[in-house]
């Protein structure tokens, strides 16, 4: 493994390219580099990590921003002008207050936030704009990732709207939908006989190999990752700047989560809301679920798994986040549990007739572990509770469509109609 | 035909239910009414509408409002606390300026109003967050639409959300994706063996027999419509409260199309914009183009026809608000056009790879009407140009699943990937 990324030449960086970011930083050993595309530590090979150099920022200041990620746009590592390089504009997606499923589990006070609003769909959005704004900074020729589905179709879209070459990578047994919803964007999608883990092994090759490759997750993962930070902040600011007490959140690699977290302290740290304690709880599917298995067996490392779930966008086998998330969880005093595939699919049909929001399986498995939390005692009720939802129902249909259906099929008539039964 | 709707019941409104609203009256006589579950005139049988009497409304008012349709609640016939009642909180859509596909259609300034990312992924959600707060005032019993599938998923998402047993009416050969997606929110789909006019018709029948049925589209109608003003009004202020010179609206019923006139020269009348002349341009696909063909016959009527077309979320043979469509196309200075589905098609992919924006069939007719306009000379290419995207190619993958796929599907490594030529 190499430890920086030859294939980006190195790049002749402009004056505030990066905003407040001043450095990468070693997550295990602590040592520094200049902010390049570079994503694992030369000297122990541990994850690179964005550091900041935060002036005061206000809540006013960031009031006063466009209605998505860029209003943050301080607090990542992006120039000052992002909002005027054409990209999808992603976030500042709704927070629900979700009374009606709250009371179907049993919980005070419940909020969802609702992520399959944006512009492809999925979380991914806010990614892969901060991966795309690093690109360009960079000087990539092509925009690429591997892919559960979800990240190809916001790098394939972002890509197309910024006028840069994407070439996507996915497992070829992929839902229909991700596929086409990648397709549409660009004609460079590549289908790949292997699960996640092989052709994101894949990718990590290809930039190592290639010139002027962005791989969205891989070579600049750390500009990537950064843009998860966006839901925590969102949170915050539409609770009123205030911190949840609680917070499910899905784990696949584990990078949203540890972001979210990492959001949470940085509005702490800068005194954009007060500091409280709040837990983290994250969420798999248990035919992909080797942190949760980490976390009940008190490991302090995650074993690989080879994924078989229906919740396909979840389906890392070898979470790169993994130890950290485990981290997290128990620093905080939350939890990760895994439910099964049937729960999943029941957890999509729950939030669709409580609150009217259609979920893939990625929202399925969240909610079906709130659920569970609740019920083995590891979540509190009586506290305010954040569910994340990831991604959009119409990306996996297969999973409700023996579930749900027409109570009826009548004639055009009136009679037809009371016969039926449904009046 | 009954001249009101005697499914509700005589309603015991609260103060201020319908907020500025004052009463109904009749687009063909101007015979009023007063606010209640009316949509047809007594004395002429043509439609009725809402009227107001606005206050002063200022700028900054709406701009203190929630990031969604609320926003505008003073325009609406709701009351001043809508936003504390359950609904799905749709609009503030992105309203994106789409130099890309500009240049490829040879326009010189476009946007693209992006209504894909609403809740429930189309306009529809606008007009039934509208109808269901008259539902609400009305004490309905029961949430209800025939629909050519946008509005069923709209009306089954909100209905569950807020509490309010649904029922909703679609063809039964509908896409299955917009089937399930109606179906995961409530138990009450139905499925008629008709096309959309046959299903229609049953509404109106049924709204006339069942006692509490609120059809959003037959006898809460004129409540229902005002939804689609908020379309008009975000173009407005997210140009920077001016009004385009050249608006492109895709026509079904029609009903999209007069109230974004509406909201146009209401925003007029209020001070709130500054007057100026704008044309409307209306999108049909030619398997059902009853308005485009009475336009360009010259017709004052419109002749319905058996619909046709990929374009089902359009597929409205007899469309209610059709000779209003030709008026206001008319009046501007614009024009209705028709394309073929293979154009709607390749407009769909075409709007994808310019801009990274997945539209549904409705979409890619509005995005190929656009291009089409301008190639007949019938739009301006200098002008100032806005594309309304009104629901998501998820909807509606079948359309485009022959035109799109992965460029290879190769064995997981490095030495495949080279072979493929796609570097
Ligand atoms: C819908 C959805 N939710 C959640 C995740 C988890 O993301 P992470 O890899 O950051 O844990 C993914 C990852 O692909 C996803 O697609
Ligand atoms: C996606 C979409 N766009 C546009 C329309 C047109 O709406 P109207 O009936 O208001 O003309 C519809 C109607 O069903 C629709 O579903
Ligand atoms: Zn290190
Ligand atoms: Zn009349």
């Amino acid at each position: 493994m190499s430890t920086s990324a030859p294939s980006l030449a190195a790049p002749a960086l402009r004056e505030g390219a990066f905003g407040n970011a001043v450095e990468l930083v070693c997550r295990e050993c602590g040592t520094t580099r200049e902010l390049g595309p570079h994503y694992v530590c030369a000297e122990c090979f541990g994850p690179l990590e964005i550091r900041y150099d935060f002036p005061a920022i206000t809540r006013e200041q960031i009031a006063a921003g466009p209605n998505n990620i860029w209003r943050y746009k301080a607090l990542l590592p992006v120039p000052d002008d992002i909002e005027l390089s054409p990209n999808l504009e992603p976030g500042f997606t709704r927070l629900l207050k979700a009374d009606n499923l709250a009371a179907e589990l049993g919980l005070k006070n419940l909020w969802v936030k609702d992520d399959s609003t944006n512009p492809t769909n999925s979380f991914k959005d806010r990614v892969v704009a901060c991966a795309l704004s690093a690109a360009r900074e960079f000087g990539s020729k092509v925009f690429a990732c591997p892919s559960t589905g979800n990240l190809a179709n916001a790098v394939a879209a972002a890509g197309a709207r910024a006028g840069i070459k994407t070439v996507v990578f996915i497992p070829s047994n992929l839902e229909t939908p991700k596929q086409v919803n990648s397709a549409v964007y660009t004609e460079n999608l590549v289908a790949v006989d292997g699960n996640y883990d092989d052709v994101n092994k894949l990718a990590s090759e290809i930039a190592g190999e290639q010139d002027g490759w962005a791989f969205v997750n891989v070579n600049v993962r750390p500009f990537y990752a950064e843009g998860s930070k966006t839901l925590g902040y969102e949170i915050a600011e539409q609770l009123g700047w205030r911190l949840p007490d609680q917070i499910v959140i899905p784990v696949a690699s584990g990078s949203q989560l540890t972001k979210v977290h990492k959001s949470f302290k940085e509005l702490i740290a800068l005194g954009l809301v007060e500091d409280k304690p709040y837990k983290v709880f994250g969420a798999q599917a248990t035919g992909c679920s080797p942190v949760s298995e980490a976390f009940r067996e008190g490991w302090d490392v995650v074993r690989p798994v080879r994924p078989d779930t229906i919740a396909k966008s979840l389906a890392i086998g070898n979470p790169a986040d993994g130890v950290y998330v485990l981290d997290i969880c128990r620093e905080t005093g939350g939890a990760i549990a895994d439910i099964s595939d049937d729960e999943v699919r029941d957890a999509i049909v729950l939030l669709a007739r409580t609150e009217g929001i259609f979920t893939e399986t990625a929202g399925g498995t969240t909610v079906g572990v709130l659920k569970k939390l609740v019920e083995t005692g590891q979540l509190d009720p009586e506290l305010e509770t954040v569910v994340i939802n990831t991604g959009h129902g119409l990306k996996t249909l297969d999973a409700v469509t023996d579930l749900v259906g027409p109570a009826a099929t009548i004639a055009p008539t009136y009679e037809a109609f009371v016969a039926s039964g449904i009046a």
